[in-house]
């Protein structure tokens, strides 16, 4: 057989991603079969926390730019005399004025997508960070700037060009997003894992990197860049200027690139916290840094309060990265010819929204507002339930849309685990999912200190679904302690 | 410095995708110089004949699919009391069948798309493949279809599980669709050329596969795939049944699996010729061939009648891949979480169209029909007008989008571009756009037997531009003869 279990490409064999792994795939047949009145379960419907996908939980899309883009996929709309009566004025003046632009709606764009859309992202990216700053930083490159099909494209291009192979190192933060591990394995890369510090709010700093950096030279791996997640996934933290600045400090001194993901820039949530960009922090800090480390910054659609994860939106922002290097990356675009034009509209539009003004101004930061006002409850709600459970205890959700409380199991559970040759959390997730239907993910998905047992759970259910599934993880470790004893301290 | 073009991963570097390539470039640039007026040119405008792109050279998108996706894009159109003045009655009452499904409108999807849009592919491939053969040749398997964006990356993530080295080879027609020698080239796996006749309107025949196959072996290469373009590209030939039944038969004897590249399926134009896709013909020969020869076949939306290329819409759909292979093979689309939203729905829209008695069924089919006939009329008003070049001759454009010429040039012509160390078709691309603003890619970006050279363009410009487009070509292969004399026998 050409194609086999035993012959396929060993990497991809080898790749785990676990927030679409095989819990959430039992999940998927299990909520087929209640959808069709199948099968018998102790529950009446599945709560999926497996992933930051808001509209899939309820979460209503923002009306104007879905105006907007309905325009931009049926144009001849824009001609039609009922068009004032349905549309919103500015979003009517909104598509008028791209679809020139677009040179027609269905046809291939640049590899690198609109040169009009890549010049909302900087000038979305000049101002935040300017006004973060409080002064002048100078503009963002469109030219540097790569729209993508959501940000994970980004991140793989990007990986792609910096893996040659096992003697290459990506430095990644454990707990992380499994994008990186999977794409480090796919690339034949080597992971270099630095620890985040639970103790300390999810905290990093420049000792850990070094000792991460020491030890892959020691092993013979050069690592070439340094993944940073702010606002943190699936850690949810939120960083410290003055803690970014000793970061890209670091990756100066030992010539990394610094990854930044910055997807959920819009989720900050905690008093006093704000986002800042590893770009602002880098300009602010002048040369030698601003002129010589290397940046990629990676945002997408998805995430914030648009939540437009199935436009598969995204950029990705290069600083500090001659130009030859950036006419080799285009190619690996071009291979796919261009990203999707919705995505890319998106794009500009969730950078450039209604202004004071417009139309659709009131209703659009009404709307906005809702939801941002919601997360946050939501974040605080989930927190403070789980942490009223035995043996659940979870750092405070800053920002992102996740918490990743540590899991303090019986120590028969955990040797029930060890004799099925299961993670503790894993095994505890897939009974949590069989018994009240609740999907989360677990800790050994994104990695963590060995011994030390966690899930990942989004913040994302609604507000009035929030205590039924937080009740539902309390009642099932309960029933765990009442079958196996005591959580181990 | 972290990333270089010294330290960018080598098959990066090594990657080339003509289509996409520095011509192209070029041609952006004189086209936006000519749009605000700036630089000096001996043309008017730029004609792009180098990519598939036909909404992009003002092909009309069809009405009815756009109707549909605008309203699941802004589904509150739907509830809307003017709805129904502004749209046709059929498109409102697809979008409400469509909305349920989706689950929201902008949540990811399972990785590999929609259950309901996978089984409208698998209701066409079989009805298509039954009325071809006229016969019932069994059901398509929604569980084995994957959607993508575009066919694009369905191709290189089954070019990733074949390829585990340089040991492994990929058997790619020459000239061939740089998409595949570009994947090769990044997955570090080898290329295995076989040629194409063009004395018999780019032929194939599995004397030209055995010998292909055998020198691979010589090599220490392990051919694992054999990929047919089908309709071609950038040849335009449409295979015959019988030798398609060949091609089967010789795949199962050496054990290669078949990666039918058939997005051009519904672009055949030649008197005579019908598509007849790899999967009838191979279910159609019945065992041991139905059962054990391995078939991938790629779709999309981009080309056909819709040419809804920046929609990414798209599928991969394989047979006699053994459940754990998919298994695995499903981790790569779920690193990218899922294909988009649109390309998705228009997958679906463009595989079932209104039927006979819907309200838009007529203008549909009107709209359908009138691009079908526009590009039939330019396959033949093209070949045509080349065949009247002196030195340069098409086979007929039977289906695709393009046609390959060959190219004869006078020897000093030849010298000069020696020199200047390019191939000779690269010069006289480059010089075709400098001088007639005419972009057409050469031959050497597709392959071709050493010592001829070739071009590609597509049949795309409006047929009122088509007589420009040629005579561009003919007074620039004229000027070309006047300073260099005559073109080589």
């Amino acid at each position: 057989m050409a194609l086999s279990s035993a012959t396929i490409n060993t990497h991809v064999k080898e790749v785990e991603y676990a927030v679409r792994g095989p819990i959430v795939a039992r999940a998927g047949e299990i909520d087929a079969d209640l959808k069709k009145g199948a099968g018998s379960y102790p529950f009446k419907n599945v709560i999926f926390c497996n992933i930051g996908n808001p509209q899939a939980l309820q979460q209503k899309p923002l009306s104007f730019p879905r105006e907007v883009l309905a325009l931009l996929t049926a144009p001849e709309l824009l001609e039609h005399p009922k068009s004032a009566e349905v549309f919103a004025p500015d979003a009517l003046t909104r598509a008028k004025v791209a679809l020139p632009k677009m040179g027609g709606t269905g046809a291939y764009t640049h590899s690198a997508g609109y040169d009009w859309v890549r010049q909302t992202v900087a000038s979305y990216i000049q101002a935040r960070d300017n006004n973060a700053a409080g002064k002048e930083l100078g503009p963002a490159d469109p030219n540097a700037i790569f729209l993508t099909n959501g940000a994970s494209p980004g991140v793989q291009m990007t990986l792609q060009c910096l893996i040659n192979g096992p003697s290459d190192g990506i430095m990644t933060p454990i707990p992380q997003y499994p994008l990186y591990t999977a794409t480090i394995t796919l690339m034949n890369g080597s992971c270099v894992p630095y620890y985040l510090d639970e103790s300390k709010a999810w905290g990093m700093t420049t000792d850990d990197l070094s000792k991460a950096y020491d030890e892959a030279k020691s092993k013979g791996i050069t690592p070439r860049a340094l993944v940073v997640i702010n606002p943190g996934n699936p850690t949810g933290q939120v960083l410290e200027p003055a803690a970014m600045a000793d970061v890209v400090k670091w990756a100066h001194s030992r010539n990394v690139m610094l990854l930044a993901d910055e997807v959920y820039q819009e989720n900050v949530y905690a008093p006093g916290k704000t986002f800042r960009s590893f770009r602002e922090i880098m300009l602010g800090l002048g040369e030698p840094y601003s002129k010589e480390v290397q940046l990629a910054s990676f945002h997408t659609t998805s995430k914030g309060i648009h939540g437009e994860c199935g436009r598969r939106g995204g950029y990705t922002e290069f600083i500090n990265v001659p130009q030859d290097v950036m006419d080799i990356f285009i190619k690996l675009p071009s291979i796919n010819l261009c990203p999707n034009l919705a995505g890319q509209v998106m794009v500009d539009l969730m950078l450039s929204p209604p202004k004071a003004g417009d139309a659709s101004f009131e209703s659009y930061t009404k709307e906005y507002n809702d939801i941002y006002q919601s997360l946050k409850r939501r974040a605080l709600l989930l927190v403070d339930g789980l942490n009223k459970i035995e043996g659940i205890r979870s750092n405070a959700v800053e920002g992102a849309m996740y918490a990743f409380p540590s899991l303090k199991l019986p120590s028969k559970f955990v040797d029930e685990a060890k004799a099925k040759g299961k993670p503790a959390d894993t095994l505890w997730c897939a009974r949590l999912l069989e018994e009240q239907g609740v999907v989360v993910v677990p800790g050994s998905g994104f990695g963590q200190v060995a011994g030390t047992y966690h899930f990942r759970t989004t913040i994302l259910p609604p507000e009035e679904q929030m205590a039924d599934m937080v009740s539902r993880i309390a009642n099932f470790q309960k029933s765990i302690i009442a079958k196996y004893g005591p959580v181990e301290a």
